[in-house]
Parts: C-alpha cells; sequence; structure tokens
C-alpha cells in the first residue's frame, strides 16, 4: 500500500487552504496585504506580555512544569469567569474548559458531536478553519443565509433527522462582519431548542466593537432567558490580547463538557502551562480593560480609513455596509462590476501587490462570485490607503 | 434530543480513566503514588527554563506574539534536527512538525489515518491515552504480545484488509518497560513493509536509558537500512525536558505529513510559540546532554530503589525483571499470589496509602489480571522503600 493509500479519502482530497497560498504572498517585498486576519503588530502588547512572565516566572514552582489537568491551569480558569461575567454570563471556574485557541474548541465538538453524515448548519460564507474541522469530522454542511433563516425548516426536513449542530460567529463574523440581531439570536435560540440540536457560538471578535457592543451572546441570553437551548460558547484571547499564547476557553453544557473533556485528553493532554500562566497574570493585571479601548479605537481608525478609502476610490466598482467591529469589510461588486468576482485573485495580487480574498474561499458550498473581503486589521493606516489604490486601479485595468 | 444523544455514542459510552480517578488519590495526605508517570520533581529544570525564557522574552519581537505557522516555530524545527541526527536520524527542518506533545501526534496520526473500523495493531499492555486516540477514532484494536508478533500474519488475515498501523513504544514502554531487540525491530519493520501499513513510532523514552541506549529507532533504521516501510516518528520533550511546554515533534512520510500538517491546522492552527521559543532556547543552550545524564543516573537510581525494596520485601507475591530504562516496573504476581492481581485497587491504595496501577487499566482488550505498573519516576527515594513496605504489608493481609 503507498503512504497515500493510507491516508483516509478526506484528508487525501483535502485542498491547501487558499488562504495559505495567498498569505505566502504577503511575505513578498512591496506587498499589502488585505487578505490575512491577523492583529495589528503595533497592538499586540509586549511590554504587557513580559511584565506577566517575568513575573510568572520568578516565582515559579516545580508543580508549574508537571503534568497540569485537562481542564486548564486552576488559576486562569478562576480568572476568565469575571471576565464572562462582563459579558452577562455567570458561570464557576469549575465550568471553564482551557483550549488550546477556540480552534481546538470547535475540532473537539466537532470530533464529539459528529459521526460522518450528521449535519451541521451554518452560514454560506463562514470561518475556513471551522468548515475544515467539521468537514474533516465527516459532516455534512447545510449552508444557511448570515442570519441562519431556515433553521427550524432545515431540522425539520430529511436531512434534519442528523443535524447535530448549528455553528455560528454571530459578532463581526468572518468573512461578512455581520452581526446577528437580538431577535434572530432569540429565534435561533428558541429553533435549535425546539430541534434538540447544539448551538456552537464563535465568539472571537465580540469585544471588538466600535460604538456599541453587539446584542448579548446566545449563551447568556439562554442562561438569563431560560430558554434550554443546549449551547456552547467558545471564546479566544487571540483576537484580544495575542495569538501566539494559543488559548480560549469552552464553555458547554455538563455532559457535552465531559465529552469534549475526554476528547481533549486524547488529543493533547492539557494545553500549555507556562502560556496559561502568562496569560492569567495578564488578565489579573487590570490592564485589558485599557487594552480593549486602546483595540477598539485603533480598529474603528482603520476600518474608517479603509472604507473612506474604498468609497473614494472603488466606488463604481465594490459596495458594502461599514462594519461596526471586528475585523473585516465584506465588499460586494456592484452589478456593473460583478465579472470582476471571479478574476484570479492570486495573480492580481502578484501583479498589483495588493492581496484580497474571493467569497469563493469561505464559501461552504458552491462557488461564490460576488464578494471580496477586505482587512483593515494588520497593515498601518497608509498601506490600507495605498492598497486600496492599487486594488482600484488594479480592478480598472482588469 | 438531550444534550447526550448528541454526542458520539464512542464519546458519551467512554469511560473516565481509572488512572484519572487513582491520581485524585495522590492528592490525599501521606500517600505514595506508585501509579502516575510523572517526572521527578526534583528533575524539572526550573533554572534551566528561566534563564531560557529571560533571554527570549528580553528579544522577543511583534512577529513572535503573532500567528506562526501550523509546521511550529522554525528556530525550533532546525534546533531538534541536530537532536534527532544523535539518534541517527537525518531530517532537514522542513521534514519537522512541533505537535503540542506526542499525544497530539497519535491524535492526528488516528485523525489522518483511520475511518470508523480500520485496524490498528499494538501490544496488549498499552499507553491508555493513545488506546483512547485510537478508540475515538473509530479503531479496531488488534491486540498482540509485546514484541509484537504475529503482525505479518494478522495483516494477511480477514482482518487484516483494514489494517493501517501498528502503533509502538519501542524502547522502555509504557506499561510494560519492554525493549524491542534490534532484530526484532527489523523483523517488524520488514512486516509493516509487506502489510503497506504505516508504524507509527512513539518515543518517549528512549533516552531515558540507564546503562546503555536501546536499538535504534525504527525510523533510524528503516531509514539507514533503505527498507522502505512509512514509518511515523514521533517524539516528546515532556519527560526529557519537562511536561508543562506541551511540545513534541513528529517525522513522518510526506504524503503523511501534509495529512497532519492539514489536521493539525483545522486541530488548533499551531502550539504555542512561546513555549516553542523557550524550548528553542532551552534545547541550544547545550545543556540539554548534561541534563539527559543526570536525568539517567537519578532515575537509574530510583528504578534500583524501587526493586531492590521489592526485592527484599515483595518477593513471595512480585516477581519482575528490572528495567532497562524509561519510569516503571512491570510487575507479574507469582502463580501462588495470582489472585491479588484483581483486588480493588483504588480500595488498596486508599486504605493503604500507596498507590498502583493494575494491568487492566492499560489492556487494549480483555480484562488482565496479573500484573502492576510501579512507577518509580516521581517520589523520592525514601517514599519508594516505605511505599514497597505499604505495598508488601497490604498485599499480606489482603
Amino acid at each position: 500500500m503507498s503512504a497515500e493509500s493510507l491516508l483516509r479519502p478526506l484528508i487525501r482530497d483535502a485542498q491547501e487552504s487558499p488562504i495559505r497560498a495567498m498569505l505566502a504572498l504577503a511575505a513578498e517585498p512591496d506587498t499589502i496585504s488585505l487578505a490575512g486576519g491577523h492583529p495589528d503588530p503595533a497592538l499586540l502588547p509586549r511590554d504587557w506580555l513580559c511584565e506577566a512572565a517575568q513575573s510568572v516566572l520568578s516565582r515559579i514552582d516545580a508543580r508549574a512544569l508537571q503534568y497540569g489537568g485537562t481542564e486548564g491551569v486552576p488559576a486562569l480558569r478562576e480568572t476568565i469567569c469575571p471576565l464572562l461575567a462582563t459579558r452577562s454570563i455567570a458561570v464557576s471556574p469549575a465550568e471553564v474548559l482551557v483550549t488550546t485557541g477556540s480552534q481546538q474548541g470547535i475540532s473537539l465538538l466537532a470530533r464529539v458531536l459528529i459521526e460522518p453524515g450528521d449535519g451541521v448548519a451554518l452560514a454560506h460564507y463562514n470561518y475556513p478553519a471551522a468548515l475544515q474541522a467539521f468537514r474533516f469530522a465527516g459532516a455534512q454542511l447545510h449552508a444557511l443565509n448570515d442570519d441562519l433563516e431556515g433553521l427550524g425548516e432545515l431540522a425539520r426536513s430529511a436531512a434534519g433527522k442528523r443535524l447535530k449542530a448549528v455553528y455560528l460567529v454571530p459578532s463581526f463574523a468572518n468573512p461578512t462582519a455581520h452581526v446577528l440581531s437580538l431577535s434572530a439570536r432569540l429565534r435561533l435560540l428558541d429553533e435549535a431548542r425546539r430541534a434538540g440540536i447544539c448551538v456552537i457560538e464563535d465568539d472571537p471578535y465580540g469585544e471588538l466593537w466600535f460604538e456599541q457592543p453587539p446584542p448579548l451572546s446566545l449563551y447568556a441570553l439562554n442562561q438569563t432567558n431560560s430558554i434550554g437551548a443546549h449551547v456552547v460558547y467558545l471564546t479566544s484571547f487571540s483576537k484580544t490580547v495575542m495569538p501566539a499564547l494559543r488559548l480560549g476557553a469552552l464553555l458547554a453544557p455538563p455532559v457535552i463538557r465531559r465529552g469534549v473533556t475526554l476528547a481533549k485528553q486524547a488529543c493533547d493532554v492539557h494545553s500549555g502551562s507556562l502560556e496559561q500562566l502568562f496569560l492569567n497574570r495578564m488578565l489579573q493585571s487590570e490592564r485589558l480593560d485599557e487594552h480593549l479601548k486602546r483595540l477598539r479605537a485603533a480598529y474603528k481608525l482603520k476600518a474608517d480609513t479603509l472604507t473612506q478609502a474604498l468609497a473614494s476610490m472603488a466606488g463604481p466598482v465594490l459596495e458594502f455596509s461599514p462594519p461596526a467591529g471586528g475585523m473585516f469589510v465584506w465588499a460586494q461588486f456592484t452589478a456593473a462590476a460583478r465579472h470582476l468576482a471571479r478574476i484570479d485573485w492570486f495573480a492580481f495580487g502578484r501583479r498589483h501587490r495588493v492581496l484580497a480574498l474571493p467569497d469563493k474561499a469561505f464559501a461552504a458550498a458552491g462557488v461564490g462570485g460576488s464578494h471580496i473581503r477586505l482587512s483593515f486589521a494588520n497593515p498601518p493606516l497608509a498601506a490600507l490607503r495605498e492598497g486600496v489604490r492599487r486594488l482600484a486601479v488594479g480592478l480598472e485595468n482588469a
């Protein structure tokens, strides 16, 4: 047997993410990437981290260097609770599972919920690594619109018998920047409760609002209103603190949390303890509030810069709603320019030295062909304007 | 649907590891645990870590705090290569995948190789978290003896059609301390090559030899002798440096490495970058050699202490081969005392304040009932002697 024939067909046939290829281009000289979802390097809190790390290392004992519990470092689980309380989520430390980023949460849920052929409902345009995690588990993906309308109907259909979960990023979604309204959240909870399916709420961007916070999370609404849906909440510190630590947290109904914990034990025993201790110390220092204010203001300015440049330079070609938070602008080609959506964006990026991602990179099904995702998070302000200029010039000549 | 009914049956019905319950007992006052596989806290290199961490933090830049590559921090991948060269393994940095402990390597391989019902051959008494990772992937486990004799026959049988891999810890295995001889390694490689199955070689203990190193790894033998088997090599820094960092590395044929990398991307994007940078600096400092010498001498002394105490106090009841490395003594009840093997070891531990793990905790199939695993790694020397005394007294009165 060849090594290839040993692989599961799902893995053997999996494509490298087109995003990875695009991001490789980003390293080329004088290239402006509006493609990645990376935080602004100027906003990564190096000093805050170093102070916390020094403090942890100066008093570290052998116990901290030993194997730890799968659920996470107890101090961090405790520190996360008051943070969640600011989001109207009431949990005790015992209910918090620390994960290696929220990506691990998604992947573990896929692994504990999905038998091959089971269904997951989600917005058509979605976070590619979530799509990948569900696909690798053998899930059947059911694409809905951004408000996940039709979930109830889907659940009552023939396919609904095997529907296990609905996955969503309710606030400032990737790639659409969509915010689910309060009424849509309540409707979704009600439909999920009736269908008895699991709501997987992935909330990496909720703290990155510009003018006002998004509606309460589905987890908080379900709890506060005693709705009785099975809601799992995933939060991440990648966007609010830094990606390198790879830490997030998962809240879930006890029986699901037990399954996820068993799966995590078999997956990596536990997440790295030092990084958990560093993050814990960072979160204890009360600098988070100040840091979040700084992030919100900086990303708002960057979003404004990008959208103003788009409006003034790419108006006839691209239209969009200004995002209310998060990291992305989801720009639609105007009817007259719709043919431009399907150009080769890799070749375009190489030629015009500006990178954007076509909607097909995010499509749960079908081929897209109407939008591009532009991220304002990573480049400096001047590069955002210059990037849009190159984009507009390139599209004019495409 | 209840939350419970949403879980995959494999997860819903999974038992908490009996080891975890036993380890909870270890925290009780005046209890000596010979049950865990935790390194000796006195041998965890706190100062070495702190110096490396200070050095990394003093010059850390924003790029290191950003998202990194799924394959691992480039500097660490480079540093690992000369380490592997000391084990006669020749690889380039591009061939090294950094994992969140070798546990993640096992789990990722299960996920990329195993469709439900596919087979994995392994020694009957085995590392429980590996058994769990394969079970969660839906694998059919085929239990062989410690030398994995009968692999060729199994591969040619009806079940062999779905046999995907053989998993083994070739040196100082958990729980048996077994070392696969050179001829057994070569035979296994030959049989695996003929069957076209993947050899998953898990080598967490290979560096912890007492008098002489174990035979070359199957990976090295396969490479050096151009045998042409599909060998995956997993190494871990949990036992040689410290468990808290949760870092290991995986080597695999390119097509399998590609699959594992895609799966890791969906699993946790990448392992924590800070801990990778810390480990990299530690490994660069050339203190590893000295540290390994210290570990080998200390664990040899601890193994001698345990085995001498066993021979002098538990001779009529337990027999064993002194281990040549690793962390475990695999003790068999003598024919006259065989009935003692099946006592309730949890109750025994609570009553006599000494913990040991019965063979059934490690059984890939069937019920065991002949051995216990005693670990000498964690307790201080006096506690090892006192632990054996309690064990002997308890067994006399059982």
